[in-house]
């Protein structure tokens, strides 16, 4: 029911546009303008791909047609229209003249007025026939579909579980390394978001304007900090920042990627000496994905001063040096034939330029690849590039200190999305599928960074810097592999810690139990009872099994005449008797020996 | 600064508003209408608190204008008016038609054109000389003034630290009880929140439309449960929730009113027992009191079924039970005599109910006034009364049985602002001032709750209900408090915990820190150390006192060479030797013995 309502929007709005377009088409004296804004080219190339022409065995009319139309058409998504366009081409004008006429299929919307009016009524009158079924629907007690928005979700107290359990070993490295945390509003005003994300900036969630000022939803932790370092004038700090962004992306729920997401950012500001800093950060990567035990992985590491003197020592413009950095990002995606196609036909490099890069892009290595890169003939005439070596010597070299280094891969195809970075990026990768159930789910990149040390004083009215290096930790992935690991049976949660459960045999003890309880909640021990005058005794039991509680105070007539209570250890289904003045003494000893039990088993 | 850039964009947008009026009204054909518009009461009652008439010792023809012009006026606001209007209403027509003319004073906009052309250009002028000092303060590089959204702020370390100590004690105690944690979305459907909070309606933050669904965000965690219960089908459910809500208020910073805050709920879903649950969250308020250790509290309770049924007793017409309860509920703020003035004047109850109220309201106990209730003349004849006195009845009984009776009173005057309230409400607050430095501050309701059966139904397609009671603490009064209390000195906090500090004595020893430190962190041990390559000792000490760390290792030429380390106790400053190779070892022998004075200490 939910998802017919949002799909039979989804169509209404659809369809809308359709009459939109067909009332356009009609309205426009341009016959090839008019063609061009209602075909179809999705169907035209879904057509080309079972059948040799637009209609029939022969070429026609038709194909002449749609052939004159799209002529300024990117091919680059329609190959078979490509095909098509290719062959036809081929015929000479007197050929083309002879074509046959044949009656346009169902997917050409052929512009002639008279043909126009009669689609425009046709569809219309789908679009009325779609609004009407929605006021049908709309009928009931419940005015609107049940949901929540959009590439966001709940959290239930399994995944709450889960969620907290991942934070906590995160939070854990993140203290251990002294950072501090901090928090900022989940909105800011809209300024200070304006020009930090490149072309990203379309993917900002704002508010409305109420007669206030003008917010946007936060999109990251990394411009945040930044606002709050330079308004308060901070210059070194080692924070953590654990918070949710908002992006309006197209949401892959369940590969992890939403609309509303966790970041878990941990930064180090301040001016200090080069990449002391920056290995920390790869440093707490390890420890982190050590201590989540989600698998192997690796660190690529690379450097933007590297890249930016790569580019110059290929021949690359230095105005072109971000947006070709931005191409080179998308090699872990797609292939360098295709990176290289939209350098050279998007970002104007040249073939040659492109060619030479596309000879670094492919190397990857350590040391080793240092001293090679050193010694290459081209990067050692470019200042930056051997700056950016340089920096990536030092930085293997306080890594092979930390004991890290056989995880880091120096690899010169690693470029990072963001404009802001100035120095080292790195990336954190499972190189690994993860199991779940029986199937191998491929998880990539699950941490990234890299240091910023020119956008804080972006804020700055004097424009003081303050350098800052930091990484982000790619939890909502993390979350997703575990929550599937959940439902395929893998793992187990407890979504509450409760050790005792304060039960009764017999009707009338709900004020026994009363008391008992407060006695177990004042002395600190977790304690559930029914909510029920009289429960039944097997719904007792059955309550404490489904929720692992271990223990339970059975009260009756018999023994609390006698002064004493039983305790029944659930797993083993023992029952002790205690005197009921000792009650609470008991229980913590039992408590604290199930605890040492645990302890010893764990280890 | 930030602040002058804010008033300065304050009076242009006044300044524009003002232009606006003048030229409406220069516009205008009605002379009537202009003249309402462009008067300025304010400044009219400002005027007439110091003179007899509009202008001069004598009433003139600016009086009769001016009186003409308000003939709709609510006077409630105006007293000085009010008194000058009667007056003039003294004259006779003939009288009036002799009074003199003066010219107008200059808080009158006098609605004769060409006095309005001048009046434009003149506030014209202003607002471009506004507007053109705005343009010289942008012309640095900071091109808007830095700060957070009104009405929300950033948490540094130190109110990170005191606020995540407050929630982990508010945690201890909601899973004491078994409860389980949940989340939702930020922002709902704006339809979810819709038609559930009566007035407070106007401060839901809307998001701007991008295209798609059309959302706001949550105002409290209460709407969102009831939708994730009905959208969910869930039927029983115990849960807390941590989480920020939004409101557009008017901010109150310094006593913890923001527009961005935290709530902390607890609430039981399902169909139980009466009172069980009910008594239970109030148990849960007591407990967490008692942690925060904040100061003398009570628990104010009062049952919805009671108010209606004391409301009908009273003569109070069942259509206003609801808005005469929002009027009760300002009691806590305002005395009886203004409450009684708006249920007569602006909620239509007579002055012989209103006065019946009156009595009631005042009582307030505890169990003798169950009973003075229950034999009640009036009370006693209505069923809804009965019901509400009952129930408060067993509500006591089993808060007897918690122990916590002594911390109850039953309060009539007691009616919460929401709508959705069903059976039980109440409130917790506090009774004695809180001490910070020097000042008392006085800190009131602290947290508040009740039941609400109905609200879940709301969202269920069969209107199916699922009871439901719970609570909310007030934490950002908590907060607010506490961080008075830091900003008086009264308290310290520490925000890391780092227990080890690796320090050089001498230059070149940053690779041998290096090595210690990642030793000490894959050991699980909180370790820190400069990022520069050669800082200075004292420096080093320096960070150590400053952040209360405990430990420092100080390696130098003299002991590496024999293979030894220094451990330094950085509060008694004693140095030991320790062999490098057993650093690990002895160093967490010495944070276990510190945990244990510290613990030892405590206690």
């Amino acid at each position: 029911m939910a998802d017919s309502q949002e799909d039979l929007l989804l169509k209404i709005q659809e369809q809308g546009d359709l009459v939109r377009k067909l009332k356009a088409a009609k309205d426009s004296n341009e016959r090839g303008k008019g063609f061009k804004e209602v075909y179809n080219f999705e169907e035209i190339d879904k057509h080309l791909s079972h059948y040799s022409y637009i209609c029939g065995y022969v070429p026609s009319k038709p194909d002449v047609d749609v052939a004159k139309a799209l002529k300024s058409l990117d091919f680059s998504n329609y190959k078979y229209i490509k095909r098509w366009w290719n062959h036809m081409r081929s015929f000479s004008d007197t050929e083309v003249s002879l074509f046959p006429d044949f009656r346009q299929p169902n997917f050409l919307k052929y512009n002639s007025k008279k043909i126009l009016e009669s689609q425009v009524k046709e569809e219309v009158s789908k679009l009325l026939a779609l609004k009407a079924q929605l006021v049908t629907e709309d009928a009931g007690p419940q005015k609107f579909t049940l949901k929540t928005p959009k590439g966001t979700r709940d959290y239930n107290p399994q995944q709450m579980t889960i969620r907290n359990n991942v934070l906590d070993k995160i939070i854990t490295v993140f203290r251990r390394h002294g950072a501090e945390c901090i928090d900022t509003p989940v909105f800011e005003l809209k300024d200070v978001l304006t020009g930090k994300y490149g072309e990203d900036s379309k993917l900002i969630y704002d508010l409305k304007d109420q007669g206030g000022e003008i917010l946007s939803l936060r999109y990251d932790l990394t411009v945040p900090l930044a606002r709050y370092l330079a308004m308060n004038k901070i210059t070194t700090l080692k924070r953590y920042h654990i918070a949710k962004v908002y992006r309006r992306d197209n949401p892959a729920m369940t590969r992890g990627r939403y609309r509303e997401f966790y970041q878990c950012d941990f930064d180090i500001a301040g001016i200090y000496d080069p990449m002391v800093p920056d290995a920390e950060c790869l440093k707490v990567v390890t420890e982190i994905l050590e201590a989540l035990d989600i698998g192997q992985y690796i660190l690529k590491v690379n450097h933007r001063r590297l890249l930016d003197g790569m580019f110059e020592a290929c021949g690359v413009p230095a105005d072109k040096f971000r947006t070709t950095c931005s191409t080179v990002d998308k090699l872990d995606k797609s292939p360098w034939e295709e990176v290289r196609t939209e350098m050279i036909n998007e970002k104007g490099v040249s073939p040659d330029a492109a060619d030479r890069i596309g000879e670094y892009v492919r190397l990857n290595g350590s040391t080793e690849l240092v001293e090679k890169l050193l010694k290459d003939e081209k990067l050692s005439k470019v200042k930056a590039a051997l700056e950016g070596v340089e920096a990536i010597k030092t930085l293997l070299q306080y890594c092979e200190l930390f004991g890290i280094k056989d995880k880091i891969l120096f690899d010169l195809s690693l470029a990072r999305g963001l404009d802001y970075y100035t120095g080292v990026i790195y990336e954190a990768v499972l190189t690994q599928p993860i199991k779940i159930g029986n199937e191998e789910q491929t998880v990539g990149s699950i941490a990234g960074g890299g240091r910023y040390d020119n956008l804080v004083g972006m804020f700055d009215s004097k424009n003081k810097q303050v350098p800052c290096v930091g990484v982000s930790i790619g939890v909502e992935r993390i979350f997703s592999v575990l929550e599937a690991k959940l439902a395929a049976g893998d793992i187990t949660v407890r979504t509450s810690d409760i050790d005792v459960y304060v039960a009764s045999a017999q009707k009338n003890f709900l004020e026994e139990r009363m008391k008992i309880c407060a006695e177990l909640w004042d002395a600190g021990i977790k304690t559930e009872q029914s909510y029920k005058k009289n429960p039944k005794m097997l719904n007792q039991l059955q309550h404490c099994e489904e929720n692992k509680i271990p223990l339970a105070v059975v009260l009756g007539d018999s023994e609390l005449k006698r002064g004493v209570v039983k305790i029944r250890n659930i797993t083993t289904r023992e029952e002790d008797e205690v005197p009921r003045n000792d009650l609470v003494q008991e229980i913590k000893k039992r408590i604290d020996n199930l605890n040492l039990n645990q302890l010893n088993g764990a280890t």
